[in-house]
């Protein structure tokens, strides 16, 4: 646990949440400032800030949780898509540092803006020098 | 296998993929169109459309490989942050009909933009109102 970490305090009870799942690993509950109706938040109990330091079968178990809410926000809200969002570092928009998956339900006209200037396709001698150096890193 | 399916068609061999893993159930490949460099993206080989129609285990493991390429892209790109993005459905920007997960390492100045219009903060008894109603769906 982390002294000064919002995610952290609710999990420990000190800060009230409203909370749809829990168990020991684990905690889904909705966003309070939520994007759209039924945005929820899938926590681990652990403090880890990020993915970088979240246990991959950790990351595995908390992934079927998400592909399961998926199904009961849909039954739940009738919402036409659905964004998984994970962020790292503040540069990617995380704003709390304990690991968090948003499940952002997502309704026509809605205010949620997800997108890039997608670069040129890249050329066939620069997408093997780029397997090269990831696999040279695996 | 779908046969309009582009990633069903990578899959089969049909068109080429920079691929850098690929087991019986999933394949890593870079995306031709990146968002930033080292944007790379996870697909199972079976045609599934959307996370709806997604084996829960099968996406623990997607992720579980997901969490670990996390780490071999920070090592081989030096990026300071990182989102994972998976769209279900038009509405939520999913333009290609075969699940996947966006790996997007994230630099300052890029392009990418995710955000919303926060709504205002909820009421005890809305929250309590949505726990209560996503429950009776699970």
């Amino acid at each position: 646990m982390k002294k000064d970490c919002i995610f952290c305090r609710i999990n420990s009870g000190e800060i009230p949440s409203a909370t749809i799942f829990e168990n020991d690993e684990f905690r889904v509950m909705l966003d309070r400032f939520p994007a759209t109706n039924g945005h929820i938040l899938i926590i681990p109990k652990e403090h880890v800030e990020d993915i970088y330091e979240l246990d991959p079968l950790v990351a595995a178990r908390m992934f079927e949780f998400a592909t399961r809410f998926a199904s009961i926000l849909k039954k739940t809200f009738g919402n036409e898509g659905l964004n998984i969002l994970q962020n790292n570092g503040k540069v990617a928009g995380q704003t709390v540092f304990h690991y968090h998956l948003h499940l952002i339900p997502r309704y026509e006209n809605d205010s949620v803006r997800i997108g890039w200037e997608a670069n040129s396709q890249m050329t066939s001698e620069e997408l093997e020098e780029f397997v090269d150096k990831i696999k040279s890193n695996m």
